[in-house]
This record gives C-alpha cells, sequence and structure tokens, in this order.
C-alpha cells in the first residue's frame, strides 16, 4: 500500500520526522533552496530520489499543491489483534505459536527477529507501543519484507497480554541466560509463546515472573550470551523442530 | 592489546584509512583546522573523542611530536594457522568444528557470525583474504569483543582451504537453500566444517562442489531464506547439540 505527499514543507517535514519515505520524485527541473534541503535530509536518511518528466509527474499527483516534489509513502504496518494471530493458527489446524518481543531496540535486530518467526511458521508477533523499536523502514529491509506477511500485534502491557494468554490455555518460555531449563527441553508444541527480552537487559522482572519457564542456551565459549535475534531463532527454530516432528509421528 | 598514533597528520590519516581506532583523546585546550578535521571525521567514523590534562597526556605518549593528538589503536586481529586451530581442538580432547564464511561482505553478519561460533564451541572461523568484509572495529563491535576470543585464520583460497581439510578427515557441510540435506541430518560429530556463503549470492559454485553436503534449513513461510548470520547460528548449535548428546551418551 502507499499513500502521497506532496509540496515541499510536507514533504521537508515527513524527512525530519522520519516518516517512511519509499521515494521522493521532484518534477524535472525544479530548484530552490528547499528542494536543495529535502535532497541533502532524503541522502541522510538513504530516501531515493528520482526526476520525472511533466507527464510522470502528473501520473503521481494531479494536484496543483504539489510545487514539484512528491514523496511516496509506504503505508504503515497494519497492526492486527490477538484474536486475529490465535484464529490464523486455528484456520490452519495449527496450536498457535507466539513471539514476544519485550523490549528490543535495535532496527536491525527487530527485523530480523520478524524474519526468522516467519520463516519458522510463527503465527504472529506481539510488541510493545513503547520503549521498543517501532516497524519503520529500517526493521521492513532488516527483515527481507517479511514484516509484510507476519501478522503482528501493537500492546500497550505485555503482562495484560500474557496474562490474556494464560487465560487460553499458552505455556510461554522466557529466552533468559539465567533460565534454569534447557531451551530444547521446553515443550512448544502446545498454544506456545516464545518471549525475547532486551538486547542488554534481557526480559523485564515482571515480564519474567509471568513466564511458565525461562529457557538457556547452552554457551560453550567464554562469553556469556547471544545476540538477541540469534537467541530467538534458536528458540524459534527449535519449537518448529518439535513441531513437525510430532506432526510427522502424529 | 593497544597501539598508538601520535601527531596530527598521522591520526587524520589513519581516520581517512579507516584504521581500527579505539579512541582519540586531545591535549586539553589544542585548537586549529586539523584539530577541527580530525573531531569531525572520528565523528563520522564514530570513534570516541576525549580531552586530557598535560599530565594524563604524557601518561598516554611523552614524545614532543604528538601536537597534542594521540590516536589508541586497537591491534589488528592477529590470525592463526589452520594448524593452530586443529591444535587447539585437539588439546581440549574435541573434534576441530571450523566455520568457513565464504564471502559474507556485511560486518554485523561477520561479527554476530564470530560471536555465535564462540559460543556454540568452534574451534576456528576462516574467512577469505579479499572479496569480504575484513576484521574492522565495527566487527568487533558486532562481535561483542568475541573476535578477541576466536581463533580466525584469514586464507587466499577457500577452495584449497577446504582440499587441505578433507585431507586432514574433515566432512564440510554447505548450508544453501537449494541443499538436499536437512541441516539436522548430517553428522557434525566428525571432524567438521560448516561453510556459509555470501547473504545475497549464498556459496559460490566451486567452494560448493567442494562440500561434501549442502544442507537446507526448512523454510515453514512464504520467505525463501534465512539472514546469513542466523542461518549460521542455527548450523552450529545443531552441531554442538549433537557433539554434547554424543559427549553425554559416551
Amino acid at each position: 500500500m502507499q499513500g502521497i505527499i506532496t509540496g515541499r514543507k510536507p514533504v521537508m517535514e515527513a524527512l525530519r520526522a522520519g516518516t517512511n519515505i519509499e521515494k521522493i520524485v521532484f518534477l524535472l527541473g525544479v530548484q530552490g533552496t528547499v528542494i536543495e534541503d529535502i535532497r541533502h535530509a532524503a541522502e541522510r536518511n538513504n530516501v531515493p530520489v528520482s526526476q520525472a518528466s511533466r507527464q510522470e509527474f502528473r501520473e503521481l499527483a494531479s494536484d496543483a499543491t504539489t510545487q514539484g516534489v512528491v514523496a511516496i509513502v509506504r503505508q504503515s504496518k497494519t497492526f492486527v489483534s490477538l484474536d486475529e494471530i490465535v484464529g490464523t493458527a486455528e484456520a490452519k489446524k495449527e496450536k498457535p505459536l507466539i513471539l514476544i518481543l519485550d523490549s528490543i531496540e535495535d532496527p536491525q535486530n527487530l527485523g530480523a527477529l520478524v524474519r526468522t518467526a516467519e520463516c519458522a511458521g510463527v503465527h504472529g508477533v506481539v510488541i510493545p507501543k513503547h520503549h521498543a523499536a517501532s516497524v519503520t523502514s529500517a526493521v521492513v529491509k532488516a527483515s527481507a519484507g517479511a514484516t509484510e506477511h507476519m501478522a503482528m500485534a501493537e500492546v500497550t502491557n505485555i503482562v495484560s497480554t500474557m496474562d490474556e494468554l494464560k487465560g487460553r490455555g499458552f505455556w510461554t518460555a522466557g529466552v533468559a541466560v539465567e533460565g534454569d531449563t534447557p531451551f530444547t527441553g521446553f515443550d512448544y508444541t502446545t498454544a506456545a509463546a516464545i518471549v525475547i527480552g532486551n538486547e542488554g537487559k534481557g526480559i523485564r522482572r515482571l515480564v519474567r515472573e509471568h513466564c511458565d519457564r525461562l529457557v538457556r542456551i547452552p554457551m560453550y565459549g567464554s562469553l556469556g550470551s547471544l545476540n538477541a535475534s540469534v537467541a530467538g531463532a534458536l528458540v524459534m527454530y527449535e519449537a518448529a523442530r518439535q513441531r513437525h516432528r510430532s506432526s510427522q509421528s502424529g
């Protein structure tokens, strides 16, 4: 889905605000300070810029208020409800598998986690509305487009969401360095949620206390932890392995 | 290990050359165009800058040629030979497990792969001398310092290295989307090497032909592939799982 922003000041403001702009198109020959400012801001934000003849330009925006500049905006991610995520799984006759990202800050990690979730057959990703990376263009890019396919729910309170999931019969595994269950020792074949915490601080205390189990990935070297997106990938693929094995034998 | 570069022009040149600089220290009060240039170049390269009193400064560099500027350089990664990697494994009475990175381009991926290798108990990482990301400060950072612990060999020809490993009794698994063996179906408990290819193009043809098996990670969604560092992590941890299981039962 695409949207359009027209006019010099609106486009400049959208760039400043970090709007998810796919590209900026100038009418061939337009000039001026603001045009130059837009050009530089676009470069800083890695937004591609192109020029269009008057005819091509009219196909993008027909009104007279463009001032020779149009920004093509990728519509922001449409979030879904928990119900919809669970419904998707049920429609496939699968037990729902959900990834909960407590407070991932790095867009690269968020993108990589959504990408891996999509590949591992996770039915939905839950992210918090505040204090975490949002689905920006950097995230879309790092996810290799997986954000377009993956059902995602944005929630104000992760703990309430976990309570709701518990009420629906979910079992929840929090991935933590201090976990006492090996990550391969948890049963992910029921309705299950996997919780990944912040890159530096891990899962927040209250969220951690709402996990049924804390699972740990064994460390065979001298480092204390894996990258959050790698840890998440290992647990999601362990869940996929168990589910696939049980569907084969069943 | 640390080194020192002193003097305005040498520090500026080191910045331009992308030298792995840990931080730049100015003598309190120094001024001038070159100082400003250094400051800006440092900012662009994410190199921290600090100021030191004359006394503190003398502890860093005692000679008179500093011109008020010192760059503290992280000594570049010391590479080892294949012999040393194999020797390390043997000293631990373990079958050697090696990660071969055919032509990883993204420093983030290279860092993440080395970090995971360290955590998964891999004995050494082989990278090509050309056409690939080198161990820059971005890689060191993305590896969370794992590059300091991990034995790494830099080779001119990956194919020759694979021949040498074959001669030493290694079995090699190349991770490829088109692989015909599930990644969990390969035996990593022998002397083994795991080959990861380029982010976009995968493993180069000649290298691919030198793998004993091409292993594939199952995809349960609509995307065609995982991030290279995630794919590598899944295979390395499968190897660790098999080795740990076999050492427990043995």
